[in-house]
C-alpha cells in the first residue's frame, strides 16, 4: 500500500516537473517585439540646445516611442504601431515632416511618405503632396485600398481626399523654424558657401571634397540644423515587421524633387526573412545606394549583423559618394541598430526584453 | 664571323617570338563590350503577327541595338549608347515609350524614364511628365545637370524647359493603338474581367488565383497586349555599364501613379562590378522586389550568373507575388542574360564578339 502510494506520488511529481519545464521553453521560444524611431540626422550638438529644449524633444520622442510600443505589446500589428507613431512625430513642429515640414522653393510644403509590410513585401507612398496632415496615412491608404505602390502630385491629393484622408490648410503647416529655414535659402541661394557644410556638419576634409567635387552639390544644407524626416521599424508579436518614413524633403526644393523617403528599397524597406529599415539624410545618396535594400541584402546575402550592415552602408557606400544622414534598422530577431555620419540623429527605441533608449547626440561607443 | 651573324639572328627571332605572344596576350585581356534591349513584354505570338508586322518591328529593334553598338564600337560611352538606342525606340510609334506613350485615364501621355551609370552610380530620372519627345534625355540631363536623382511633374517639366529638351504637341503622341487600349479600359473600367489576365497572358491558375486574390489588380492588362516600355542596357569598351527605361506606364492609370521605370533599384540599375538591368513589366511588382537591384545584389552576393539571377527573380520573386514582366542583365564580363514571364518580349543584343540576336516569341530553351 505505501510503494503504490509512493509510486503515485512519484508519477505525479514527474508529471508537474515535466509540465513547468515545458512552460521554461515555452517562454523560452516566445517571440521578441520591439520597436525604434528616429526624428532626422544632422548637427545637433548639446551645446546648442537649452535644457528646456532637450526635454521637449525627449518629451515627443518617449511618447512616440511607448505610443507604438503599447499597441505591439497589447498584440497590435507592427504596421498600426508604425502608422500611430509616425502620426505623433508628424503632429510635432520640432521635425520635418506634416506639421513641421519644410517649404519648396515656392514656400510650399511638398511631403513625401511611405510604408512596407514585411510580411507581404506589399507597399504604399506619396510624393509630393500638399496639405495633407498625416502622408503616411495616405500611403497606408495607397496601400491598403489600391494596386498600386506610388502615387504623386495632384494626383495623390485627389485620391486621398476621395478616401477621407484629413487635409490642413496651409495656415497649421507653418512653423517659424521651417519659414525661417526657406528665408536663408531664398537669400543665400545665390552665393553658396559650401564651406559652411563642414563647420555644420563637421564632414572630414576628403568627405567635403567629395562634396564640392560632386555634381550633387547641397547648397540647402547651411541653412538646417537637421534633415529632420522621421521614420519608425516595428517588430510584432506575430514576427511580423513594417517600416514607414514622413518627410518635407529638402528645404527650397524644386522641380517636384522627389528623394528617397517616398521610394521603397531607399528610404524604406521591410522583409520579414531579414529587417526593417528607415533612412534620414540627403536622400539622392540613399537612392543611388539603395541605402534600405542594400541593408537586407547585406544580412541575408552576406550574413552580416544589422549593426555591420547599417556600418557598411552608412561609413562605407553613402560617405563614399559623399553623403549625410542616418538609418535605423530592426531585424527579425529584434535585434535593433542605429548609425549615422553626422553629429547627431533623434532616435529612441524600446524592446520586450525591457531595453529602452532615447538619444540625441554622438554616438556612445557601443551604446547599442 | 658566322657564329656571330647565326646568334644575330637568333635575338632577332627570340625578340619577334615574344613580340608576338605580348600581342595575343593583349588580345586576350581585350575589354568585351556589348549592348542588350527590350521593347516590352507581353502577349506576343506569331499567330497574331502577319508577317509585315515582323518585319516592322524586326526592322526598329535592329536599327536601335545596331545604333547603340556602333556608338560603343567606335569608342563612344556605355551612357551615349544607351541614351540613343533608347531614342529610337522613344522615336517609334510601335512601343510603350515616347512618341508611342499610352494615355493615362485624362487622355494624356505621363511619361517616366531613368538611367544610370555604373562608373559613378549617378542617376536621373523623371516621372509623369507629358510632351517631352524623349523623357530619357530629360532623365540624362537630370543627372548631367543637377544634384537631384528624380524630378517629377510639372517640376520636372519646366526643369526641361529651362534645359532645351525637345517638346511635342498631345498631336504627336496621339497613335490608334494607344487610343483604343484607353478607349478599351475606360469602356470596361466598370466591369472588370480578371479572366481575360489568363487568356492574354496565359497565366497559370495558381498565378491568376494570385492577382485575382491580390489587392494588386490589374484592370488594365486586358487592354494592351503588352506592357511595351523600352530599355537599354550596355556595356563600352572602358568597362562602364549603363542602363536606361523609358515607358508611358500603364494604360489609363489615374491619381499620378508612378511605376518602376523611373525608381532606380526597380525598373533600371547599374553598377560596374556587377552588372546593368532594364525591367518591364507592371512596375508595382518591380518596385516591392526592387528587382533591378536585386539582380545586382544576386551576382554579387550570392555569385549567381546573370542567367540564374533574372531566372531567380522572374520566376520566383515576382511571379510569386503575382507580378508579370520580362527583364534584360548584361554583366561586366559582357554576359547577356533575359527571362519573362509573359507568352513574348521584344528583345535584341550585340556583342564584340559578333554575336547578334533578335527575337519576339517565347523563349526557345538555352537559346542564350
Amino acid at each position: 500500500m505505501r510503494i503504490k502510494l509512493n509510486s503515485y506520488l512519484f508519477v505525479t511529481f514527474i508529471i508537474i516537473f515535466n509540465s513547468c519545464n515545458k512552460e521554461k521553453e515555452a517562454v523560452a521560444i516566445k517571440q521578441p517585439f520591439a520597436i525604434v524611431l528616429h526624428g532626422g540626422a544632422g548637427t545637433i550638438l548639446k551645446k546648442n540646445m537649452s535644457p528646456e529644449q532637450e526635454k521637449t524633444y525627449h518629451a515627443v520622442l518617449e511618447k512616440a516611442i511607448n505610443t507604438g510600443y503599447s499597441i505591439i505589446e497589447s498584440g497590435g500589428s507592427s504596421l498600426k504601431a508604425v502608422q500611430k507613431t509616425i502620426n505623433i512625430l508628424e503632429d510635432s513642429p520640432l521635425f520635418n515632416a506634416g506639421k513641421g515640414a519644410v517649404f519648396d522653393s515656392q514656400g510650399k510644403n511638398k511631403m513625401d511618405a511611405s510604408i512596407m509590410d514585411g510580411k507581404t513585401l506589399n507597399t504604399g507612398a506619396v510624393a509630393g503632396v500638399s496639405n495633407i496632415k498625416n502622408p503616411i496615412n495616405a500611403a497606408r491608404m495607397v496601400m491598403d485600398s489600391t494596386k498600386h505602390v506610388l502615387l504623386s502630385g495632384k494626383g495623390a491629393e485627389i485620391f486621398a481626399q476621395q478616401h477621407q484622408i484629413k487635409f490642413e490648410s496651409d495656415k497649421y503647416f507653418y512653423t517659424e523654424r521651417a519659414y525661417n529655414s526657406w528665408k536663408n535659402v531664398r537669400d543665400r541661394e545665390k552665393n553658396k558657401q559650401y564651406s559652411v557644410i563642414s563647420k555644420q556638419y563637421s564632414v572630414n576634409n576628403s568627405q567635403l571634397a567629395v562634396i564640392q567635387n560632386s555634381k550633387f552639390k547641397i547648397q540647402n544644407l547651411e541653412t538646417t540644423n537637421h534633415f529632420g524626416t522621421v521614420g519608425v521599424v516595428a517588430l510584432d508579436k506575430n514576427g511580423n515587421i513594417a517600416a514607414g518614413t514622413s518627410t518635407g524633403g529638402l528645404t527650397y526644393k524644386k522641380y517636384g524633387r522627389i528623394g528617397d523617403s517616398p521610394i521603397i528599397g531607399a528610404g524604406t524597406y521591410a522583409n520579414n526573412n531579414t529587417c526593417g529599415v528607415s533612412c534620414t539624410g540627403i536622400g539622392e545618396y540613399y537612392i543611388r545606394t539603395l541605402a534600405a535594400k542594400e541593408i537586407s541584402s547585406l544580412i541575408e546575402y552576406k550574413k552580416l549583423t544589422a549593426k555591420e550592415a547599417a556600418k557598411e552602408v552608412i561609413h562605407n557606400q553613402i560617405a563614399k559618394l559623399g553623403g549625410l544622414g542616418g538609418i535605423i534598422v530592426l531585424d527579425k530577431n529584434g535585434n535593433i541598430a542605429w548609425d549615422f555620419n553626422t553629429k547627431g540623429m533623434y532616435r529612441a527605441y524600446r524592446k520586450s526584453n525591457g531595453d529602452k533608449k532615447i538619444e540625441f547626440f554622438e554616438m556612445i561607443k557601443d551604446s547599442i
